[in-house]
């Protein structure tokens, strides 16, 4: 059963959400993923956001860009964590997308990740169910070995061939 | 019969939106000023934004400061114009209130203002309705003669005292 | 006859500036669009700014970029609703053009879209014009809910085909 | 037992910190307060980070500003959430603190909220551990409604009083 | 008779402008002062801008602040120098200002100086002056020797008395 | 005889640089360009900027990118108009060339142009010529006039074609 | 023997520079502090740098504001390492001074430390004497041993009184 | 022996990082070269950094970009010279980076460079060897005698063929 929803604004935002799709897919984490504009269709927003818990939903990663509404409505709907990713944009390079989702006010937290940080949104909400699930827990260490190994393997690399080969 | 809704997301607004609805009495525009959150009571907020239609609103004018969604999420779902004042921010200086206004995406605009832009909005609301109702249209231009003449004073007094003891 | 003015000061904003006149072309809205500029040509950018009005528009779109003094000086004259599109640039992207245009001084109001937000431009001068204009508020009701099932449409294939088949 | 540990970097942290506790004592969650820095005492800082799981913590939330690597060298260290806090800055208005705890590499998020932003922090941690904790889901839900019945009572002093004696 | 035109937009400007007409009363150049709108009173704007050259005016000093449109209007009138001040904002710091000015397209330029710099404004119309007038040539290099002279002054006196009792 | 140096701090800078000059030519104003920079040849640019004077110039165009040093030094030694070019840069835009140009300390002022604005600076050199050169200040008139016949043939031909065909 | 000079364009930025004059006093590293400015008095500051190697200085610390030419221009001339010091700026923060002294071209390195960081100055310039001076090295392990203490104090504090008493 | 760690967190910074190495081989310096990220590999960073005086070691270039915590990370613990690179980002064109690496709090400086300045990291770096390495010193001086030559042969080009034809 799903334990996370990934919400995007516009297809647009499909590479970096499936990020976060790839990420909890290899943690074995189930999620469900919807295209849903809070400013095109406010009413099927409102019903989303709104019914979220019912379906089980621990988490929501919501991705959007420019003046990005949508992360921010969901914390204003749903009771438990959501997790926002700002959108690169072309002209302001995502600082409109960041403001618009990390400056939330009082009393309704946003946990913000990276601008098109789509990998990161979908480890924090391993890690947010991770602190009460021992086993996803073990999953996400060795996740982070690899991560280790590969940088070791890296500098390994360097270390023989110089820096010239590389 | 109100014909303009001004609505800030937290009292703290007040000094700027006042100054729009200043404005408004002005120039003889009768409107209804409300306190609603868009993030700490959607219900309402929903409800507030559908209903405006109906009560005989042609514009609505939202303030918000931070990650400011009021304005936006009003134009999501009132069919007519949608003003947005960003508030000025002691972190950002208002950046992060202008980019969630201003850069909404493609098939919702917010008409948007300066910073702190209380005066300007009323002003808007005004010319949006004067482009139906000729008397309006009258007042308006006899308040930009008034702003000139205030200029001209100015200018005379310089002239006639000097840089030194203006 | 035309209600609506569109002016760029340059050809270069050509592909933002029909982004408005597709939308107002769309939504039965009658336009003229020229090539004026306010620096290059003061005279006959007064000349057009001072006869709007008795060629009986109601709204200005003015789309300028770097320092885009042309929307603001179309609303120190005109006195009904003036549009401005803030042009992305190479340099600043965007931000000087977005400054130029919003930050406008009390008294004269320029009603600021995104950066590049030629069809919001288009659409926001049809909702000031439907602000007494039954029809066309129908026409732009219309179009909301085209862009709705736009949305919905999208997110149907999502759930049908998968994120990775997208 | 604490689920939650606060740190910060430097006790000028602590007005913003304060916050995040206050809230966490609103809501019954457990927390241990630190002052240690990521650069003042680097040996310190890592055997804190590693000892946390250990301690039965469940979500760190760290504080910093300026070139504030806190939390995400917390981040680096302890597997399940880290909240970071950019705290305001004079001369960058907090964007320094913002960007080095947000722009996070991929791998390693670290959960922003807005800068000063500690009553925010608090409640997502509260919200983390509510994924797991019905008890305390409900507290966040009347605390919610709290929020919202504060502005209602604004808008009805408003509506009472108009916005000149408000 | 005048050789340089000073205008300001707005009187609030007045503590700035002034430094420019002090640094002329110093230099021996003589100048015209002026509170001018280009926003409130286009028309007086165009017949001041358009009379300068007839005037015998060799350079304009035209301070502005925020969509600051006053020196570009200036420079799309008179064939000769104009000298932009952007003005200090609350908001943006003066970025708007300085932006507004300085990001002129091709064919207007504005001579802009930094934020604020009224004393540079003044120096830099003496400076284009000097370019046809040897003795105030003459009076500028006695201008420099004497702020030379000033930091001379200082460093012997930090010399004597050492930096903690300066 | 050259009554312009043309300078800049590397050749990088040529394709901007170049404009000044095509439009110096095309005035007919002579100038002398120069690869010096401040930084890497400090020895050849402080004789460069001290022999300026005797050469018989009367302004300066120096145009840099990064810290870009090179105009306000200029301006440091050179006792008449020093026009300052700040070059686009890949990281900052050019906002770290324009801050290194335009905010110079009050005493010795740069005259500013916008990023990469070549042309402007050489349009700029004129006009402080044409302060003392009737016959300069006519060609200056006749280049603004062309600018003008330009702007009218392309919105003749949009009055043509219309939008979609041109 | 002095071994480090410190340089300032101004007075005002005395109260940052005193910093870097008390860590070297508390380390025991002697150094001459001069105001120079190179824009007001470009011989006297040409013949400061050129002087500094011979009089076996061996780091010059330089602070500068705004358009911040003091610490490149010292970097040009002096062959061994310049550190610079951005001073806090009213209108743009410090950005205008980091950038005019961190964007450094190719060739010509100025080691930056924060906008304001006297202090962190002081202790550069002691790291880089402490390459070659070992008892210098163990008095500035000394000092951040200092440090750590302070933060444990802070720390023991807070465990003891709490922090809404601390 | 080598003298100087050349550190990055992520292969994708070698193009930069291997301008460092040029300059250092280029002017006869030692290095080792290294691939360890402090967010991925904690453990292994500190045993790097703490290991890295033993070794001989008297400077330390880190590289690093967006949340760039590596190079404030070594500071913290090597005692002697950390200098900083800022990497370009795509998103904030490393303004992120900057700010991370340069705005260290008071007591843990880094000697920050340009964005992607990998060569003046390298010329720093021997340049704080050669403040007791008189053959070192010799060496950096031909290095920048070659620079002025290589603009020197530019300009001469330039005067020879004209900029139409360079």
């Amino acid at each position: 059963m799903a334990k996370v929803g990934i919400v995007m604004g516009s297809d647009s935002d499909m590479p970096v959400m499936a990020k976060a799709a790839d990420i909890l897919d290899r943690l074995g984490v189930e999620y469900e993923m919807s295209i849903i504009s809070a400013h095109r269709e406010p009413d099927t927003f409102f019903e989303y956001a709104k019914s979220a818990e019912a379906k089980g939903w621990k988490v929501i990663i919501a991705g959007a860009g420019m003046a990005a509404h949508l992360p921010g409505m969901c914390a204003a709907i749903f009771p438990m964590p959501v997790i926002g990713i700002p959108m690169h944009t072309s002209s302001l390079g995502g600082r409109d997308s960041l403001y618009s989702i990390v400056q939330m006010p009082s009393g309704i937290p946003v946990a913000t990740v990276a601008i098109n940080g789509g990998a990161n949104a979908g480890l924090l909400a391993a890690k947010i169910l991770a602190t009460s699930d021992d086993a996803l827990l073990e999953r996400l260490k060795a996740y982070s070995k690899e991560l280790k190994e590969q940088v070791e393997a890296k500098d390994a690399r360097l270390k023989e061939v110089g820096y010239k080969a590389y």
